[in-house]
């Protein structure tokens, strides 16, 4: 997986910060979390290509999270667009969206598909042979989610030398692939640990941002290979922090330790704050494989 | 006044280049017209004051014109503003920035006057001692408006040499700034022209966009010291530009001629162009006193 965030920054507009957009590209896909004002821009900037996007998640409704998205459907319908497009987000988007659409008299010409959400226990909203997604339910000042996604466990990888060697027809590979022996031109069963090697691991990544402190969602993102969490505030404002459903750094490290994930990301950060460096000092006391995010950074893992 | 460009692009995004806003500047205002994707950051970057912004004049209701407007609003409320705002748009825009306030749950703390328009003549929309603001009526593909920003006449400008030599008592100072004559200490009657010159001459800004070629408009701007007029395509897509309802930049020039206007600034570029430069030789044919917009730049006039 490879997570580019296109903007990490909270709500108040600055000339160099971008409000939360990130794209997760996976075997086959190109997902949108989150849509920002500006995020088609931000998508220029990141060259990725407006027609790899088929599915965007919005988190909530709050307007740093999403104001960009009309803006991006309407570029969609101007540039000829054709495929469907998804879109799952709270309850009301759909509202907002098409009154802003009927407002410009400016109907798609691909299918747009809402997905409304409204439950508040994790819940699937998307799955193909190789990933799963689901929600994350949040605590934040409006009903919020965060997403799950999980690869599906991948094949086992084919040793082509070996395969060749023992002769194996090629009708087999599909069956090597999930773990099945395969046989040999004269009748010989070939064990599959002779002709694979284990499978990449499948990785999962959890996307939390807006929420308050929550320790309900450990048993959720047990074991994510790389966790973003919103981090809004330092220690110094941590009543803040809790008056506006917000976290601090060293909240979010506190869940990423409790969840055993490998990685913790940061962002959300509040303008308040010029020395983001603080934020990773603080989480890594409590957890030290943390990183900042900034605009533009890209994450293989 | 000082015109200043936010943007001045049409709607496709591009990283480098915004779409429709721009602040207009006089003795005691700041108006900002029109407000696409991402105008507050652009207010960041051209150093405006957002408390300076008490008045926004949406043109019509495309993304590529407003969809800047709800975070707009949403930042107006997170930095604590307490001055109401007044919004002038066609009929439709309450509605929406209402849905989007209602499903952030972020009703804004101060407060905010829609003025919803529907008239296709002429009409007032804001007046006070400086200045007169009144609706071009356009013609585009939804409902639209130019705005007309027309100074009032201005004071006569006091001689204060000539004043304190025939010994004039400062509570006639604001009848002299009207044009009447003043009064010496031993009665006699100063004339009003030895004692102030002429006023400097009330200014008026014209705001054209988006229309098709649309001579009705002639009479409404006519002897503008400005005009800004949309020119989205060249004259190679004359057609394209009758079919989408907006103008070519010969047209432009065409409108700028016939309206007596002083200078025509071009903008609202279609991506397909590189070469803006086309745009100010095609207008100057017709129309030598011409103006490409850029964004970022002001015009004092």
């Amino acid at each position: 997986m490879r997570l580019t965030i296109l903007g990490c920054h909270s709500a108040t507009p600055r000339a160099d910060k971008a409000q939360t957009s990130q794209i997760l590209s996976t075997t086959n896909h190109h997902f949108l979390i989150d849509c920002g004002e500006g995020t088609q821009v931000l998508l220029r900037k990141a060259k990725t290509k407006f027609a790899h996007i088929k599915h965007i998640f919005i988190s909530h409704l709050h307007g740093d999270h999403f104001y960009g998205l009309p803006g991006l459907i309407s570029t969609f319908r101007l540039l000829g667009r054709e495929a469907p497009l998804h879109i799952y987000g709270p309850k009301g988007i759909k509202e907002a969206i098409t009154i802003l659409l009927k407002l410009s008299d400016s109907w798609t010409n691909y299918p747009l598909h809402f997905h409304e959400l409204s439950s508040k226990v994790p819940t699937l909203l998307f799955s193909d042979e190789k990933i799963q997604i689901h929600t994350i339910p949040l605590k934040h000042r409006v009903y919020t989610n965060g997403f799950l996604f999980t690869e599906l466990s991948k094949d086992r990888k084919i040793i082509f030398d070996a395969v060749q060697k023992h002769g194996i027809d090629v009708s087999q590979i599909n069956n090597l692939k999930k773990g099945k022996d395969a046989t040999d031109s004269v009748g010989r069963v070939i064990p599959n640990k002779t002709l694979t090697l284990d499978p990449d691991r499948a990785k999962k990544y959890a996307f939390c941002s807006d929420t308050a402190y929550f320790p309900e969602i450990i048993k959720v993102i047990q074991g994510a290979d790389l966790l973003y969490h919103e981090s809004t505030f330092l220690d110094d404002n941590e009543e803040l922090a809790i008056r506006t459903k917000h976290s601090t750094a060293k909240q979010a490290a506190r869940i990423a330790k409790s969840a055993h994930v490998k990685q913790l990301l940061l962002g959300h950060f509040s303008s308040r704050y010029k020395n983001l460096e603080l934020f990773g000092s603080e989480a890594a006391e409590v957890f030290p494989n943390v990183a900042i995010a900034h605009d533009g950074m890209s994450i293989d893992f």
